[in-house]
C-alpha cells in the first residue's frame, strides 16, 4: 500500500508530499492521520530547518474526503475528531521554528486551501485556484483558516469567499496576498524546492524569532510586541550564526549559516 | 409621519431601509432609533436568515445629524447616548447569526460609512463613495469604524482617511478591500436583494458559525481558533442542512439548504 | 560635535530630523539615543500637536550601526539595550497624543524601516525602498515592525520580506499599503512638512482619540471597542474644538482649531 503522505528529510529540508493523486489528496482520516504524523515528524526533528509542502496528481487538496463522512454513523464527532487529528498537525508546523514554503498546483479547496493558507511562503502555478468551499456542503472551516485568511487577504476578502464560496485564480490570490509568487505550473515544485532549500541554508534561528513574533503580532499591544522584539534580538545576536554574519558583513563577505 | 427606517421580514430575509431621502439619511436620535430597533427585530426574530441594508434617496447616509446635536445643552453626553444606541443595533446585527448585505449608493460618510462597513458583504454602485467625515467636525468615529475598516482596509488607509479626510471612489474601495463589488448605480438595490436572497436561502446554520470564527480571529491566537473551528465544524455537521447536503453532493445533486 | 538627530519645535509641529548623513542615518548607540530623546522630547511637550520625521543626506536610514555591535565584548545583551532604548521612543510617539508622519527618501532598511513603518502618515519618494534587512545578517527585527508590518501590508507580504528578504520599492510599498503617498525625490520633506503642519493645525484632540482608538482595533472585540467609540465620541464633543467645528459647519464656515 502507498503512503498517502510521504516525509522526507535531507539536508534541514523537511519534504512533505500529498501523495493520494488518484483521489485529488482528498483528506479521508487515513490521509489526515498520515499528514499531521508527517507535521509532526518535521517539527520533532531538530535537524530541519525548512518545511516544504507539495502535491502529487493534477490538483493540490481538494478538501475533505466527503464520501468518507457520508457512511459515519456520528457524522459530526467524526468530522470534529478529524478536524482534531489535523490541527495537531497544523499546530505543530506553526509552533515550530522551521518556516513553512507550500507549492500549489492546481485547485486547493477546503481544507487544501486551509492548508495552503497556513504557509510562511505560498508559491503558486498560474492555474492554480483557490476556494473555501466547506459551505457548500453547510459545514464551517477548519484547518485554521479562519485564522490565517483574514491575515493575508483581509476580511471582506475572507467573507467573499465563505458566504458567497468565491474562488480566487492564482492571479487574484497573489495581487490579494493570498500567495507570495506565481510561476509557471510545470516549475511549482521545483520553485518551492529552491526556496525552501535556501530557506534552511539560512539564518534559521533568526526565522524561527520572527515566525514567534508575527503569529503573536494581532492579539498582542504594541508594548508587549516591543517587549518581545527586544528579547529576540538579543536571543538571536548571541547565536554564533548571526555572529558570523556580522563578521561576514564587516569583511564584505558571504555569510554562511548553519542553523545555531 | 414615516418611518425613518422601516423593517420587512420575508421568506428569512430581513430588508432595513434608511427611509430619511430628504435629509440623505441623517442620523437623527429618531433615525437612530428606528435604525437599532430595526437591527434588534432583525436579530431577534429566529425566521431570519439574512439581512440586507440599503437606502432611499440620493445617498446611502451622510452620517449624523448635526443640526440636532448643535442644540443639545450637553452635546457630549448626548452623541455619547445616540453612539452608545447606534451600537446596540449595530451589535445585534454583528452579534447575530444572519449574514448582513450592505447595498451603497451616492454618499456614505461618517456613521453612514461605519454602518456600510459592517457588513459581511458590501455592494456599491459605481457613483458610490465613502469618507470619515468624524475629524472634518473635530470629533472620533463610532459605529465601529475603527474596528471595521483596519481589517478590510488595512491600517495605513484607514489612517488616511481618518487623519486626512481621504474620500474613497467606489472603484478604491473595491481595490482596497472596503467593497465585495461594484455594479451600475441603478443596480445596487437589486444585485444587494438577489446576493442577501441567495444568502437567505443557503446553508445558515453554517454561515452563523463562519461569521462568529472570523469576528475573532485577529484577536485570538491560532491554538483556541483552532479549537473553535473544530468545535464548530461538529456542531454544523449535526445540522440536518450539512447532513442532507453531503447526501445531495454524492448524488450530484443540488443540495437545499432550510437553515436547520 | 554635530547632533546626531534634532529636534525643533515650532507652532504645535515637533520636527525629528535624521541628521547622520555621511552614515546614511545608521543607528550607533548614541544615535538612537538621540532619536529617542527626541521623540520622548516631542512626546512631552504638551505644545505639540503633530510629529515630523526627516532625513538628512541620501537614504532615510539604513538601520543598526552594525560595526559598533560587532566590537562589543556581549553583543547580545548590548543589541537587547539598544533595541530597548529605541522602544522608549518609538513607544512615546505610538502612546502620545499627537499624529506622526515619517518623510522617506532613499533606503529605508532594518530599524530604518521600522521606524517608516510606524507612522501614521507615511509619505515616499519615488526612489525610496523598503527592507527588513535583519535576516540577512542572522537577527529578529525591532523597533516595531513585526507589528505595524502585518496591520499595514498583511501577514504574506510581512513574511515575504522577512523570510525571502524582499525589498519594496516606493511604488510596491504604496500599492501593499505601507507608503500613504508617494511624491518626487525631491518633495518628500515639503510634502511631509506640509502634511504634518495641516495636521498640526487641526482638530488634534479627535485625532489623539482615533490614534487610540486605532492602536487598540485588532486586539479588541467589537463590543470592547464600540464601548470605547462611545467614550472617545462623547469626549471628543465636549472640546471647544468640535463645538467650534458644529457652528461653523452649520454656518457653512471653514473651522478653526487650536487643539483645545
Amino acid at each position: 500500500m502507498t503512503d498517502l503522505v510521504t516525509l522526507t528529510i535531507h539536508e534541514g529540508l523537511a519534504h512533505i508530499r500529498l501523495n493520494r493523486p488518484d483521489a485529488n489528496n482528498a483528506m479521508s482520516w487515513d490521509f489526515i492521520d498520515a499528514l499531521s504524523t508527517a507535521c509532526e515528524g518535521a517539527a520533532r526533528d531538530t535537524s530541519v530547518r525548512a518545511v516544504l509542502i507539495t502535491a502529487e496528481g493534477k490538483n493540490f487538496c481538494v478538501g475533505g474526503d466527503i464520501r468518507s463522512f457520508a457512511s459515519e454513523p456520528d457524522p459530526g464527532s467524526f468530522i470534529e475528531r478529524l478536524a482534531r487529528r489535523l490541527h495537531e498537525g497544523v499546530l505543530a508546523l506553526a509552533q515550530g521554528d522551521a518556516p513553512l514554503v507550500v507549492a500549489v498546483h492546481g485547485a486547493a479547496a477546503g481544507a487544501g486551501l486551509s492548508l495552503a493558507a497556513s504557509g510562511d511562503i505560498v508559491i503558486a502555478g498560474e492555474g492554480a485556484s483557490f476556494s473555501m468551499a466547506y459551505t457548500g456542503i453547510g459545514l464551517t472551516s477548519d484547518g485554521g483558516a479562519t485564522w490565517n485568511l483574514p491575515r493575508v487577504i483581509g476580511m471582506r476578502r475572507t467573507q467573499e469567499m465563505a458566504f458567497l464560496g468565491r474562488r480566487l485564480s492564482a492571479k487574484e490570490a497573489e495581487a490579494y496576498g493570498l500567495v507570495t509568487r506565481i510561476v509557471a505550473d510545470d516549475a511549482v515544485e521545483a520553485e518551492g524546492l529552491a526556496i525552501a532549500q535556501s530557506l534552511a541554508a539560512g539564518p534559521t534561528c533568526a526565522f524561527a524569532g520572527v515566525k514567534r513574533l508575527l503569529a503573536a503580532s494581532y492579539a498582542t499591544d504594541l508594548s508587549e510586541q516591543l517587549d518581545a522584539e527586544a528579547k529576540a534580538i538579543g536571543d538571536a545576536m548571541r547565536t554564533p550564526d548571526a555572529q558570523g554574519a556580522v563578521k561576514a558583513f564587516l569583511l564584505r563577505e558571504k555569510p554562511v549559516f548553519t542553523g545555531q
